[in-house]
């Protein structure tokens, strides 16, 4: 089969940036033989073992350094370097876990890569995801190298870069399926694949020392919504031709089988909305907003139940009108209404589809659930259906707004009740159809935390990939292959830097941990004026405390401790201590081990000392 | 069929305050007809159904008022009243929700018991879980009353009582399934049902207005594990008679089918420690400590296989111990080895059972995982099953707790990869035989949060139950039934009274607030301290912050900051502002707004102005 790629250079200006290459099927593998005739020797092989395959020569050596994604669920990223040469695949964040008090997001630590940045040549985005992209307004303002994306991807990134300012500012390269990226003396192919976002790709990396595959977030879906299948065919000729290593997704590796398609969930919408319950109500679906497929099969499930279209929540409006501008979402004329017209329409008229499936507190779901939203009062006059499974950490808040829509006397449809959710994601026989259509050399499980690296990689080794040849990473481990082997080459600095408001990197293991000292106990102030000369009191001690007690119902207990902050100021005199910081101590320590006794809780005791 | 009704007296000493009565089976019901013909009638009922049943007569009413465990998961209790006597169904608390920050656990709100306590007369137990037990020790303190309960469900509140000092100061009664208390006007009757901890039972109860049926937690298990199986008959029985009101479990009321067998456990656990993987190693069990027919299983799986077992985790450790003196639990000579001693057994000769089984951070298996357990250290000879799913919530810190594992080398089987755990509740078509088993006339779906509740009313209508004779109360609301009508007498107080380490109720909405501020920001504590003639600044401001920025890495900002409150009190004395209170506003105003801007973040803000 002869290999399909169109130049960049015809898909517009934008492209004007990339470095088209007609890829040499010599410099991605070994082997040139037709697939079948390879098959077939790879067939008998077990027979002739003994006969070296002549791939085990050493070649220039490519390196591969995950700086997230790996013991982790989110912000994905790896940098691939070659010689003089480096890029990255996708550039996420991931959102903060409960431990991280007050932290919007997480971003990797973009050290290694500063120090590198005159070799970066840009970054090549497999999805619009947020744990694939997130990270690029905070990345590109450090370092501005071009993007490389699929058109909906670097549509999704345009609204980013636009929020932050940056729009105009970075290069951005549409590239498409089976096209190819040269980059110095590497290349980058975007090869299609499913997942629940459209125009999702998997990148095989033609490098020196072999061809490496990353998947991305995939699943193979046989009856896709929009757009086409996953490339399976391209997966399946590069695995004839040799590929050197698998990099491959991680999230589902536990659960066995295969993902449904998403077809199946427009079925779902289908039955549900003729449920009698349903046709006499307003219907209202929650889903994710990058779901694109799912609002699709809504807005059709509309269609051809009568009924008109309104969208709330701000990410599900930009994503809507995104998607419909790229022509991703095909919405026939005047079924879209404005939220404020729908009291225009019977109820049994209209679908609302909004966001707030995770239960996100300030989410058009929570707030219709809890009465806050400008245009939307639930009855027992809504049909609502949660299109979604709870994300780990999120069922609590789901289970709120689950809770507060039937106490507003609304039929509501969650989780497992129906098949109203599929993943985005491949499930172990999906993961095994990768392998083996691909047949790495070497394999390396991202995405995923370590239970999911551990599982992926009991399923290569199930499929015959030597032990030996399968690794479960850290972020910030540089890997070093050259064809024959894979060897860990040392690190670079990997880990997490959390953003809380403007500010990235200053907030820190010392800051959190106060703010769990605070969270649990909270806090007393005490503050005294002491005269320099004569070391007297001359004003207080004060206490005051927040998040400690009710100071109303506490007051004997307050005054009880301004009488030990008094005895242990006048113990600090009597002593002849006049170190600020000795007296802070002291100060301090007495007040804490008299609360703890009294109360059995340790709340943070802030002395301050002032002399006059 | 005769009831069978032992007198309570002739269960030892310990039963003496009981007031045993052979109740007279036409005070419970109307109908005295044998079951057999009752049923007849029903069947032919819709054919005749303008004959009015002999039901239909007012009686002497019974008020039911739930104090907890409706819209939430915990703290079960229910008062029943009626005439001058009353009395509670179980007694629990509730863990905190992620947002009760620094709480320990939840009580109901006892004022309308304490204003009642003259008429109460004692607390009727169901079974020893938290949830419906762990309120005793602080209600107790306030209210004295004597407490019936199950031989294992007494033997753990023991345990508890001597905790808080409390032992041989409250009086304890042994009642046995089928035994019935009298209680003034009502009595009150144990049965015995299936559940997660042995010896746990329903309550019938006996009054002048008819038989209110209370399941407590339940399922049905055909082939539990030690004693016997719920007692089917006695419900039928009751059913037959005539119930008034039926109060049952919804925890599980979303999932259809039928809950497993207990044995299907043990069945899982003879498949693991027979597989290669587990014969060779030594195998860690973690599971719930209450789970005493659980641990049977593990002890009877060891025993089988030539292993010793020891045990971790002092919920664990109590509970076996106790369990073993009351006979729960058969545990073979020289089984049990210390878990000092493991070291000298060869690992796959040993099983350790362990709490931790919902990842919760101080338990066994938690320190385990961390490498922080004194006498175990987990490597790749190591076989651990996570005997447990996690509870909503929980779900990351199984997770956390699974990686850590794995990453020792450990093989680990956990969640949903055998069928190593079964709820203790039952399903939706136990719940369907329980309804159809009493035949109640109103219905109060309880234990659970509304989603629960409003499934199980739904199923309860879907059995024929009117829709108006099935209620989902909330807590605090008084429901009349006097054989007639089911009604809404009123309110007493309920709600959520928050324990944070030695004292109760002193933590509420303002504090839980305050610490939430302080979670996500941190705090500013801003000092001064000025001339009370003068108004001039004669020391500060000075200026100290906790979980907000590093201070180090932030210099600039905290002096500018400095400046901003330098600027803000001379604004006042400018303005010849003398007010204190309006002094400290306008400083936190100001600072707040120059940290807002600069950060996007909104620290506490504490102005503290002394004067001398």
């Amino acid at each position: 089969m002869a290999m399909q790629e169109e130049r960049n250079g015809r898909h517009g200006g934008r492209t004007a940036e990339k470095k088209p290459v007609r890829r040499n099927a010599a410099k991605t593998g070994n082997t040139r033989k037709p697939p079948v005739k390879r098959q077939a020797a790879k067939q008998s092989q077990p027979a002739k073992k003994p006969a070296k395959k002549p791939a085990e020569r050493r070649r220039q050596p490519v390196r591969i350094i995950p700086l997230g994604g790996l013991g982790e669920v989110g912000k994905n990223i790896t940098l691939y370097e070659c010689g003089n040469d480096a890029f990255l695949v996708d550039c996420g964040m991931m959102f903060p876990d409960e431990s991280m008090l007050g932290v919007d997001s997480v971003l990797p630590d973009y050290t290694y890569l500063e120090q590198i940045k005159d070799r970066l040549r840009g970054i090549f985005l497999t999805h619009g995801h947020e744990d694939h992209i997130g990270g690029l307004p905070y990345f590109l303002q450090k370092v501005n190298i071009p993007l490389y994306g699929t058109r909906l991807t670097l549509g999704l990134v345009e609204g980013k870069l636009k929020e932050h300012g940056l729009l105009g500012k970075v290069k951005m390269n549409v590239v498409k399926p089976r096209q190819t990226v040269r980059v110095g003396c590497m290349a980058v192919e975007f090869i299609r694949v499913n997942h629940s976002i459209p125009d999702a790709v998997a990148m095989a990396i033609h490098t020196p020392a072999g061809v490496i595959i990353q998947t991305g977030d995939f699943k193979i879906d046989y009856t896709p919504i929009e757009g086409e299948m996953i490339d399976l065919a391209r997966f399946a000729e590069l695995g004839s031709r040799g590929v050197l290593c698998l990099l491959s997704d991680s999230t589902n590796a536990e659960r066995p089988g295969a993902t449904m398609s998403e077809r199946k969930v427009g079925a779902s919408f289908e039955t549900l909305f003729n449920t009698e319950a349903a046709s006499s109500r307003r219907i209202i679906v929650a889903t994710f907003a990058s779901n694109i497929h799912r609002i699709q099969q809504i807005i059709d499930a509309a269609r051809r139940h009568d009924r008109k279209v309104a969208v709330s929540g701000r990410s599900m409006i930009n994503v809507v009108t995104r998607a419909m501008e790229l022509g991703y979402l095909r919405v026939p004329d005047k079924l879209l209404i404005d939220i404020e017209e729908i009291g225009r329409y019977p109820k049994e008229k209209v679908v609302l589809i909004t966001t707030g499936s995770q239960g996100e507190p300030m989410s058009a779901l929570s707030r219709i659930a809890s009465g806050d939203h400008r245009q939307v009062r639930v009855s027992d006059e809504d049909y609502i259906i949660i299109s979604a499974t709870p994300i780990p950490g999120n069922e609590k808040h789901v289970t709120r707004v689950v809770n507060d829509l039937l106490k507003l006397g609304a039929e509501v449809i969650y989780e497992r009740m129906y098949e109203i959710h599929v993943s985005g994601h491949a499930c172990q026989d999906e993961l095994r159809t990768m392998l083996a259509l691909t047949k790495p050399k070497f394999f390396l499980p991202v995405h995923g935390e370590y239970k999911h690296l551990k599982k992926h990689a009991d399923l290569a080794i199930g499929l015959g990939i030597p032990r030996e040849n399968v690794r479960i990473a850290e972020i910030g481990q540089v890997l070093e292959l050259d064809g024959v082997e894979m060897k860990l080459a040392g690190t670079v600095p990997a880990g997490q830097v959390l953003v809380d408001g403007l500010s990235v990197g200053d907030v820190g293991s010392i800051v959190l941990r106060d703010r769990k000292r605070l969270a649990e106990d909270g806090l007393i102030v005490v503050t005294a004026v002491i005269d320099r000369e004569t070391r007297m009191l001359v004003s207080g001690p004060n206490i005051v405390s927040r998040g400690f007690v009710y100071v109303r119902e506490s007051e004997e207990l307050m005054a009880e401790a301004e009488r030990i902050a008094v005895g242990a100021l006048k113990h600090c005199r009597d002593h002849g201590i006049r170190d600020w910081g000795v007296m802070r101590v002291h100060l301090r320590d007495t007040l804490s081990q008299f609360i703890y006794r009294k109360t059995k809780r340790s709340p943070m005791i802030l002395p301050v000392i002032m002399e006059v």
